[in-house]
């Protein structure tokens, strides 16, 4: 999608200049992916014009490979966004992206074939599953023939209630049980299990509410590893957040980190990449954790939704207290 | 519509930010006539949200009074602009407007009752008839409510090939022809003549064309005022304008200015105002037509759609040779 | 007036572009109300030049009916504002506005008879009481008919030191004793008892000596409803704000707010805004506080003098805890 | 002054940010002779105040020494610079700047007996007699006690219309008499003869009423070197430019230059600075004159009011045809 | 390099920011044949630090291929760019690129098997012979492994007096004739056949010149295609271009373009990439040439150093005369 | 060295914009002087190109003289910095300054006589030290020249070990000694005694080492003041100082500041700056210790690295807790 961002905190009726960019769930988790060093491709659908140009300019240079981002249709979806700041929250407006490019896409439009042989992993997120019935079966399409052809199913629940409208919960379940049975990795919290699947809870504390359910969520739907985060907002313009990851029948926590927030859209992408990296990697689940909430906290003093750090800079904050210039 | 031009002659892929303006030929005329001195109105339908919110915003800087723009659905129009320069053309690439709030509206939403009111004339620019059958049957309906209520009509033919599509004439014939039976004053020249109301000549030079068929047009119609533009574009960012207006059978040019071109979009609506005005004042059509293709002409040299400038400054121009800093 | 402020906190010596915006107490507090939803006037005189051709769109833009805005004299006031950051406090410079069109405005130049038809409402503000005798005299002419009329007066003290100089508590008592006779709302705190009115109080802290000595004030001078607020500023961009309104012989507070501080210049009309807008609407006092408590909060989160809030964002913030993005 | 000019074409009533920038006469002839190698002062007055500041640094960034600019007063003269494009003339609008710290300043700020001491040259601007009695009594003053002291007086006529107001040519008379009987070089044409000498001609081509009257008034006044530029406006953002130059009783012009026009402002004063550095160095009037042409011509290549070129820049486009890129 | 640019023809003492990107004849030439459909890489170095970082986002967002890039070394060349205007002509100042990732790269470094195996063309600049010994070594490697694996050698002249210094021309033939006697397809033009192979010619015209030495040099090193451009300049900002090519023994001229002229630089680049699409595709001679010299003159009106134009919008330009919006 | 520093806190590889300033601890320190009403020079070398003349202005600007900045050489230092936020630090990248014309001076390009006849004090910096033998050996000579002619040394350590490299404590140690025994005021703390030094201590306290080890160096190097500071960084964007000084045997301690951070880099300069200051005149010991840790917190609240503040600024908020607008 096209970010256009208003500057300086101002409010959209203020403001005279935008700052695009272009930016969704897949492109940050496989740019984030990209600068820890991983090769990621995108499989999308933009519209052959400008705007389509444009995008395909910015993908490029956040290191995404392209060849599997088809071009056609007319439009790209679009979200205006005003930063908050203090009590007033971040506004974002969505344009119509009912008729984008890659809503009106169709099956065959995509490469199937040439990406399930290419990828080792494919990562699918929830507010894709809220576009429309086409896209949803495409989505369950290409989940089940990467998982045929050996690949390992990485789905981010991200549940938007403003895209399903009323009775989404009961709209979307279906869908997202399909994609939990095909996951092999799975990004969600307690709060999904209670509002989507309609799992219910005797506690009380969202912490024993979590390793209640998730481990059911798990066995449920039998997914090898389920991660997410809990996050407290402050008034001062910090947050805290504290990561998870159910692994093996074992829920391992991150340290709870506290941090100034400048940006807040895209730190769950940037908490996800780091999740996947670490499973990649082979990463002990207490590094894995520490390093995918890391890079969480990390990207709240990014400017944009695409986390940007190297898997160096993560370490690098993981091993100090705050730091000073480093020149 | 929301205007998002890069600025400094940067291509879309180039930029990294977006001048937001919010334009359209009726915005255009209204605000242009505002600056004359008149009270002008806006019908319209805007958004109920923070791009509504800014668009109204906008209009009222451009001194255009908004109480009959009503705010409901969900989307506006927007469109990139790239300026062009030298041999470049500009580009201009549209984002989904089916379903903006305007082209949903119903006629219901508009207080047609106290607008046929309050109002002497009323402007409909043919890009509106390009919409959708409920625009166009809106757009005829007021039209005829207006003309009832002793207003005067004035139709800016505006035909644009890319929104009607293919046998676009043929589709748009009938609309137009709706509309011009209605109107009192027509922008128009002799090309709309030729390919929407299928008018044939036998001259070749384009002033011999046009001074044989606007009458025509006129008498057909019954339309008591027509006018337009010959448009000559040189390599040198320079362009050459002359305007013309058929009054009481008879036709009446301006000198044919040339100047340089900063920025070329609205410089129509800019002549189109200068002839409403002139009409409404009756000035003489020598005084009208120069005072209109003058209004044009300084409109190429305003950032922006929307012309600014005010009566006393167009008589100024007129009245000069080109002119040193006022000071 | 116009505020040129330099971009992203440079001192004016360090800058090389300002941010121009116009502003003032009244515009401030009419545009607040404009957003919930009033029908707001100003009374003004604005040169008949550029610049007084800006400061007039941009009234519009914010939503300002300008027919009672007159046009002529020469200058407009200007001040540059460098914000300030942590221990470094903004800092304000004006320019001169003694020859201002509105300081040198004269009392036949405003339709007062008209204005006292249209208004409910008119709200003076003390700043305006430092700038001549002449607009000191139409302050109370106007503030006079208003009353005769019907029509209910707001003052707020704003006794800005250095533009009274020397002696400047003993100047201004007399003007403003008798804008408190005409007053029936007005926004002050104890400080303005003791320094203007000369008032005496044997309380050492704020709180008590609020509560002694307003509703003194209130009995005095006959005044229907007093509002304020005591703010407290902290080390790390924070400030804490509680507001109070003594109305019918009861003083209530709102809880006390703690915030981060983007920008504090017209927190205080936003306040006053909202003690009007529940005044009008007839809100509880605790309700009245509390709304205009949060308004002024929220304000310090907007960019520029000028409130920005609708109703509905306001009671959003009352009701929730901080919060995430909206989308 | 400040000038405070709209971006890219913007009119001020389109303009959200100025730019500001610190200039006048005294400021560009200084700055541009130092550009040539020269030591130059600015005598003057400016606010002890963050905008005085901001002024005093520019200057400094200009190469201009300060120790003969006092602090005091309150205010600095402001105007707004909006630049014109093709057929619209670029506009200015002043502030107030009678109460300007330099307005108020009174001889005895000044200190003159270094500043005769210092000098070799010294430069007045026929604005600085526009403002009131007093400037002009200290201008006067100063003017008598560099010849006094053995310098040489500098005067461009400079006369400003807007600024003397009615009957202005009447109330001047008087004073530039005075200015040109001290004066050893003058800057002025044929024009300021007429106007505000009042001499008559039989002439009517320019080029001929400049030959006959020029070497009168240097005959009458007794000045050593008059100097100064004939214009032409051209459609196309162009504009021509010759200079001519009297000394020692033989009347010298340059080639007539034709260019592109960015930024016209300051342009005399760079033809000025030219006269002044070959008259110093002992140019042929041939060379001298070329060379304050050509200084002209590039300042209006030049961003911003004050010339920026050095004598190897001027020197390098005399000795050239257009150029290309120096890489 | 990095390229850093003041902003709307400031010079460098003038400006507060620069505008930075990445650029050089390789890059420009690979990411022009990139937009027309290729499949381009680069053969480079740059540092592993932010600014390499930068410089590689750069690349990949014009769409060129990094795997041959290697990382390692400490600096990139820079360069300042003052864009000219009207008789002021662009300068461009240097840093110090001798110690450059580039400069002081070694053979080892770069994968010169898999880039043989890989590329059909590759393209050599003049500007890289003037770095250093071990860069010229380098060049003429990588040039005879390319053409020994049945690649085609492309070289562009280029000279650039201020690199090689003193007798620049002498230091210069041997590695040019080496590099010419390497190529396939050469850009120069009779200039360079003058210079630095110290030819000599009868006649006086540019043309007869071209036309006599042009098909010497290409006999004399066995080359396929030579190709380039003769310029003019004009004094308002606007450039005339002629394109010629030598291919089997017939020499091809276009059409003299005239063109207002926005951003110079690069455009030689793209009139280079117009003649290897138009000599790899297998169009007419002609149309080669005519389509190299357009796509040169578009550059001009693109903002930068790199072309930025599809076959399609050049196609478009060459069938139309001068263009209006397209919308 | 210039800055080039991205807007808004993004990194460099999402730049496209970059802020250009001027600085160094020499120039920093410099400025604040002349900021509290001092006379202060700079002793450098810059290149004689466009970058050297925008350097030379920037230094005019901060109101430095320049008659001792020599013109030469070819380059001048270049350093990108992306400012830090929150847990992400700060980071400094450099290009390459060995061969700047700084380091490429030689001693005879310095007017050493009068430099030594007219000032009072010096300062060098440490990071001079760093960058090669000739440097070193000028620094020490000219530390020498103005010791002999009764001027006053200043020595900042400033220890870079990104600068020595390898072993770069005992590479630097002893030309540090050199400078500590030409030194009367040394800027410094416990850390510098350790690791350049090679001293020990039994304590662990910072505070305890600081009181052991400080006196032992400035009875070692007879060192009349030793200043420094202790700095804590906070999680929140804030940090906390403590300065101190050792003169005359005694230690003296600041209070500890904390507060909100916006530009770090310079602060230690205006320590630096309130140190000389308070010595020069003649202030006590707690009131130059407070007046230098002031001036280091405020230096936070600074856009750059230059601080800004004057005498009267320092003071005032030395005697106010936080403050609010002043106006």
């Amino acid at each position: 999608m096209m970010r256009l961002q208003t500057p300086d905190l101002q409010l959209l009726k203020q403001a005279n200049n935008l700052e695009m960019s272009f930016s969704g769930t897949g492109v940050n988790v496989v740019s984030a992916l990209t600068n820890f060093g991983h090769h990621g491709f995108l499989v999308s659908k933009l519209p052959l014009n400008a705007v389509g140009e444009a995008a395909k300019s910015y993908l490029q240079k956040l290191g995404i490979q392209t060849q599997y981002v088809v071009r056609g249709g007319d439009y790209l979806g679009i979200y205006f966004l005003e930063k908050g700041f203090g009590a007033r929250p971040s506004r974002v407006t969505y344009t119509n992206r009912l008729d984008s490019s890659f809503n009106k896409g169709r099956m065959e439009d995509y490469d199937v074939e040439n990406i399930i042989k290419e990828i080792d992993l494919i990562h699918f997120c929830g507010i894709t599953l809220a576009m429309n019935e086409q896209v949803r079966e495409q989505v369950i399409l290409l989940a089940t023939a990467v998982k045929q052809a050996g690949g390992k199913v990485i789905f981010d629940c991200n549940y938007r209630a403003s895209l399903w409208g009323e009775n989404g919960y009961k709209k979307a379940k279906n869908y997202y049980e399909k994609m939990l049975s095909l996951a092999d990795l799975v990004m969600m919290n307690e709060r999904d299990a209670f509002s989507i699947l309609g799992m219910e809870t005797i506690h009380s504390e969202r912490k024993d509410q979590l390793c209640e359910l998730i481990p059911k969520v798990a066995a449920l739907y039998d997914i090898e590893l389920i991660a997410g985060t809990h996050r407290e907002i402050h008034g001062d313009n910090s947050h805290s957040l504290t990561g998870f990851m159910y692994l093996e029948q074992s829920m391992t926590f991150s340290k709870t980190l506290t941090f100034a927030v400048h940006d807040r859209i895209g730190s769950g992408d940037a908490f996800t990449s780091g999740i996947i990296h670490g499973y990649y990697k082979g990463f002990s689940p207490d590094k894995t954790v520490a390093f995918a909430t890391t890079a969480g906290m990390i990207a709240h003093s990014i400017v944009g939704d695409t986390p940007m750090s190297s898997e160096y800079d993560i370490f690098q904050i993981m091993s100090e207290s705050v730091g000073d210039v480093e020149r």
